[in-house]
């Protein structure tokens, strides 16, 4: 009966775009994704790809449509610019931009940004980190949202402190697809089983301190001289990267507690490698973390209705 | 008046192809190189790929050939095996394997392999080292052979003790091609300056114990969030890279003897990074020394001319 969309969602990344059709209470009515991310984007045009996609989905003329991620980059649709933190996490919801090149209103949010220390961005992540703080009502921990660039976000009395960015993601995807180890891993690198002991195995020996360029050329020795099969060889490399992120992140204890924002596959490796790290974990949906984040800021952007 | 050719020599790398004619006392005829390498090959043929470069020097029909890389890979001309280490590295010379493919006597050279503790393996580069160390005269120490897949070996005694892989060069150019932070060094990638304050910063960050996957970010941080040109980036991706291999070979003190087995730009960056790590090191040209060590394996294998 009431269920008439109030705002279109979109998580608008790299290489991924999604829409989403919510109601006034946040319910998801409509949803379609597509390769249209920022590269494609970049070649069709993002009010082109955008106003099909709402198309698809039948949305009124006149939905507003709040966006997160690499559309807001320098080289996306319109720099959104990025909040400095430390920053309360919910800045970001002020700093929406409004896209000028469409009659639509269609907004924006801008990233974190770190200037001390080592310089940092974000630029979506953000949006699943305050899904994430909204839905468990976090003031202080870790929250990890492992992907294409895995960000570990340091949360003090309710604010974001500081965070860093792991190459993991990107490094698994370049390595398995372009890299000698290619040859090793082929098809069985899309689907890393977590249980296998190569996983495992390789997890600890990061945990152990070795380093790891030294060590993912093993993935291709092992393949050679102990017949390792497409299996073992992607669970082997996953396990030196995941490894290598959780090892390196020497501020952790077991006293800290840690949230991780993620779906699927990538959820089950993460729980897997900080559990042998004797890390436990909230988890929370990565997915639905984004459209909560969206919601929220749409909420604040348009005041409900 | 004496200078005819004895052997061919070739250096067959997967992306390289390289040829020289020597006479009796491995003085360099002449010379040819090109693209064909193991990949190239393949689908060239790689008979057909050699006797064309044979052909281009104009050699006689009946000069022996003696090669070393990745054309004796499994997916290369044929498979010439390994030596396994501990092992002298002269030892490599009689596992010489004859091509049964083609008329001509020509030879492949086994690679070098580790099975204990970290499965290893490598082709070509024990080539360079039988040349290095057949220069030197040396009986231990450390040998460096940098490269896409850079290779540090400990010799022992005068043999191989154990040998590990550091994939750094496919690193570099895997991040610099096609990875996020392309946009930060463009074609800057292709010239780094080891004189750039950014290498020796990135250097002494890794040597610091900081862990390499985290920071690669900061390259594309510190363009976003501080202007820092392509030339910048380039000099701290190449430094952290560079930083965390010497950083990671913990086994050495400023006491070992250090050979580094490298030209041009590559010598200069290694040499640099050595030096910030308080390790000084003797340079021995790579092309020189693969070289030497195919003239000594054609002598012993064809007894002089």
């Amino acid at each position: 009966m009431n269920r008439l969309p109030v705002y279109a969602l979109s998580d608008w990344g790299t290489s991924r775009f999604r829409l989403w059709l919510v109601d006034n209470d946040g319910n998801v009515l409509g949803e379609t994704r597509s390769d249209d991310g920022m590269d494609a984007a970049r070649q069709k045009g993002f009010a082109r790809v955008l106003e099909a996609a709402l198309d698809t989905l039948q949305a009124p003329a006149d939905l507003p449509v709040m966006i997160c991620g690499m559309a807001g980059a320098r080289q996306g649709w319109q720099d959104a610019g990025y909040v400095a933190t430390p920053a309360d996490v919910y800045a970001i919801t002020g700093g929406a931009r409004r896209i000028t090149d469409i009659a639509r209103d269609v907004r924006i949010l801008p990233g974190l940004s770190r200037t001390e220390g080592t310089p940092n961005v974000m630029r979506g992540e953000e949006t699943q980190l305050l899904g994430a703080i909204l839905e468990q009502q976090m003031r202080d921990g870790l929250i990890i949202l492992p992907g294409t660039h895995s960000k570990w976000v340091w949360l003090v009395n309710g604010r974001v402190e500081r965070f860093d960015t792991w190459l993991t993601g990107e490094l698994y995807a370049l390595l398995s697809r372009y890299s000698i180890l290619r040859y090793s891993l082929g098809d069985a690198a899309e689907s890393v089983d977590e249980n296998h002991p190569a996983f495992s195995d390789a997890v600890m020996q990061m945990l152990s301190g070795q380093p790891l360029t030294g060590q993912l050329f093993s993935v291709r020795g092992a393949m050679l001289l102990k017949n390792s099969g497409p299996d073992e060889s992607a669970a082997r490399l996953s396990g030196l990267l995941i490894g290598a992120e959780i090892a390196g992140a020497s501020a952790i204890s077991g006293d800290t507690p840690v949230t991780l924002v993620a779906s699927g596959a990538m959820g089950r490796l993460y729980s897997k490698a900080l559990a042998l790290a004797g890390l436990s974990c909230i988890q929370i949906d990565a997915d639905r973390a984004v459209r909560q984040g969206l919601f929220l800021a749409s909420q604040l952007t348009w005041c409900g209705k």
